[in-house]
């Protein structure tokens, strides 16, 4: 039960960091490597192919761009694959990222989460295992919790 | 193990049905309703809070224009959410729909697909339940390789 | 006859600010609050279902991104609601804040003002109050005046 | 305590008529007129400057393309100003209706409400008007009370 | 024969500059002034209404954000307006600004140049006297001719 | 005194027929071509260069998609362009005609008008025109009285 | 000396078409297939790997919405890759297939040519064989020509 | 067998260097000249019409705004024209130049590359050689194989 975190460029690891502190927090089990859709195609495929086989549970992908990185992930993988635009320095505003990630074709799903939002990715991969694992499950509510108490806490400092 | 499919009006249906219907091929339970995050937010506030007690493991929200139903629910389900932008009547292009859904702060995911990709829900509900379980695991690769086919056949049709 | 002045997080107090202040010179009384939709739903409930009770004659709300607070308080409170997208940091250049404030479905209206529009927010705000109390409408009617003599002086100063 | 409804066309009234429908239905006086503030900017002027005095609470404004109308009503009068962007046949998919509302400079808020959104500009008048008036804001709580009841029929009806 | 150049805000000045000076290199008399819609919506009035009467030949405004300025004096004045889009600090990347300028409704035309080009609102105003005043025709000749050498010398420089 | 309505296609003469139409309300003679600045490039230099020997002042350019006629014309003419953004059938909603006929270079400007504004065109032309002759200016301000006369009239049809 | 003209599903034929045409019409052979990047990873590989193998010179590929076939085929093969962005139903108004197409990140150039525009890519193929080959050359300045001719007739009809 | 690489104006020369280093690294011979369209249209005409003549094989063009370099150039020339969007300081964020290179009209295609993507410009030209030179072609392969290694040697370096 690991969820893989990987990235079409070792410069996206600036963003892409904050899913695995979250899973770290979970005391989920992580790897990370860099796999370019259109650098390393033939990697992609031995990644994506076997990932369900090796114990991954959950991929994360991020990429900038056109980015094709979580989309051909998830036409190679039976698994829930969750996509991460990055609003990388060759990106217009993000746009591109966004949209060549979101606006998969029926029948290949990538779950997109919001621009450079690794750290959601992260919660979103424990939510899905927590969907089946009690533990994990009691995590997530302890988390939530844990963001209620520091918007109350905000607030009283307020007064 | 079942997936919940809710929409903010009976008139997303048209939409939303397709979540239904694919994952009814693949033989997983659903239930459905209509859940209104502006209209009816008690019935959001009971149905979110109780959705991981009741035997749901995914939920699926389909809304549109300025579309919180899918964030609120995540707001107050430890479950994965997966959202749906439903180009409604009343939306501009599909923009507010998207960005509404997708652009959530960090610490609380909704796992989006394409505008009007409610099929593409299902089928991501149905790859987080077969993270976990074999037999729906088996059919998300059956399900993967007809897509294959119908390529080929489109393909030989060409020729 | 107070204003509310409430945020999605303690970082948006600095575009806020400018709404409490306005009013302020106003004279009308505000009482401010941190308010987070996604992570303090409760809080949001209770605020929402109750600020008509309290005494508050209108509800300023400010937040970025996939921005739920104003349409969510609008969705639980009779009262007149003005919305200020906020820039945040995780917002696709305010477009996200903006549409998920604005397309608000038939029913339940936000009044939105521009992208970090605080200060016009607070002005709203007095000027809905005006338009039942002549002593306020009097104290707009004189701030325009002042806006005019700005613009008059800038004017002499470029001559 | 009446509630004025303009716009810059004749056409402009299949979207408009909305705002006089849902204001009478609450029992709220309406007046409504033609008013361009391209072709007409004297009488947008004398309108403007003497609503306030001539008996009206809130003014409606409805406008598309550079939709100047809603803005420059409220450079000139002291009243709260609701501003509809109307998706007209000269506009951009209606960005620039709601562009060349919503961002008002500081000192002159127009509060702006959905594209098409005459319906919603009439319940925010009426939600203004309650703000002081404890009769209309009942009937604005009947109101939300009725959306709900619709939303729970329509659930009904698909069980 | 003058061109008045005016604009929304003191602030607009480091942008409108460009059409002061570029004028003046082609010897045009030209007046500025600040006139703001939407805080000195007479002086707007007075302005527009009275230019062609006071020897001026074409207006040139410089507006950000809902700019409605040069379509009011459009709106006022029978004489050619040029439209300078802003992107001031209150703008939306500067869509707001080129949006509410240049989709006016038929009847009313603002000539509308790039986003911050007032050099080039200054070039057509000149353009505009030049059309029927042939000492000015020339110049604008020898200026484009000025242009050429510019790039030949840059091209040159390059070898 | 003669005015050139020019276009990339004769497709998009069902938009550019308004100019003509408005130009002869006026009084003022037209001449028509198609000139297309990818197909015809020489036409382009011929006509743009001798435009204004031949007794023309003012030059009506439309053009939809990526729009290069209006601004190839300015560079190549000292008279002033008027650009028309055409929504042709190649067009991405109109944005790339808007784009590439508004955002000229510092040097070149093209005088733009609204998505398929070639009314506002005509009208402009003959503003242009009327900025250095009395009898056309006249007519530009009879015309805007009718214009008023219009509204009047719709506005006591709506009573 | 080849062209391939490849495409995500047959529904692109209708867009598709266009590029075989006009390649025919120049005398350039052409293969047709439908190549799925999501749904028929492997044949992407295949058929992206051997290409230049089996004496294909240029590759067209068009794809909608999360388009990346365009790009991934140039991941595999050295040869040039013309993308074509198709406007698909799943599409939002072309903006997706647009940027996944032509946002390629350093290193995997698509050679992107307008939404639709199979056309235009039929001919960027046979310009790219014209580089070299003088008798596809002169076809090339031969269609140029024609296209000159089509508008004098059409100006010539409108005198 | 050149590729001439030319730009509007030399402060495109920071973008477009990176076209010039590439090709020079498959060493393949280049020449580069400044040719603005706007500013000096004759050699924009002299430079197209001569350019398959002088041995020139592919025309890389970049530009910013409303960028009509690249397209007047493919209006002119036979061969293969590869256009690159500049984001100069006079664009609304790099969109302006984007569509007014890529969305050109049925019969002049313009192989565009991603905003500021002068390396991959290079990259296509040499392709575009490489599609009938077998040492280019070889370059480009040993050229793909060199940015996998560098993606594998970052993928170490994170172990």
């Amino acid at each position: 039960m690991k969820v893989a975190i990987i990235m079409g460029s070792i410069s996206d690891m600036t963003v892409m960091q904050e899913a695995i502190d979250i899973l770290k927090s979970f005391g989920i089990e992580t790897i990370t490597d860099i796999v370019s859709a259109h650098r390393t195609p033939e990697k992609l495929f031995d990644f994506s192919k076997n990932a369900h086989i090796k114990g991954i549970s959950v991929i994360i992908a991020g990429a900038g761009g056109a980015a094709h990185l979580p989309g051909m992930v998830a036409s190679l993988s039976p698994l829930p694959v969750i996509g991460v635009p990055v609003k990388s320095s060759n990106s217009i505003d993000g746009w591109d990222s966004v949209l060549s990630i979101l606006q998969m074709p029926g029948g290949v799903p990538v779950a997109t989460v919001a621009l450079n939002g690794a750290k959601n990715a992260g919660i979103l991969a424990a939510q899905i295992i927590g969907s089946h694992d009690p533990t994990v499950l009691q995590k997530i509510i302890v988390y939530k919790e844990s963001l209620k108490e520091a918007v109350h806490k905000s607030s009283e400092g307020l007064q």
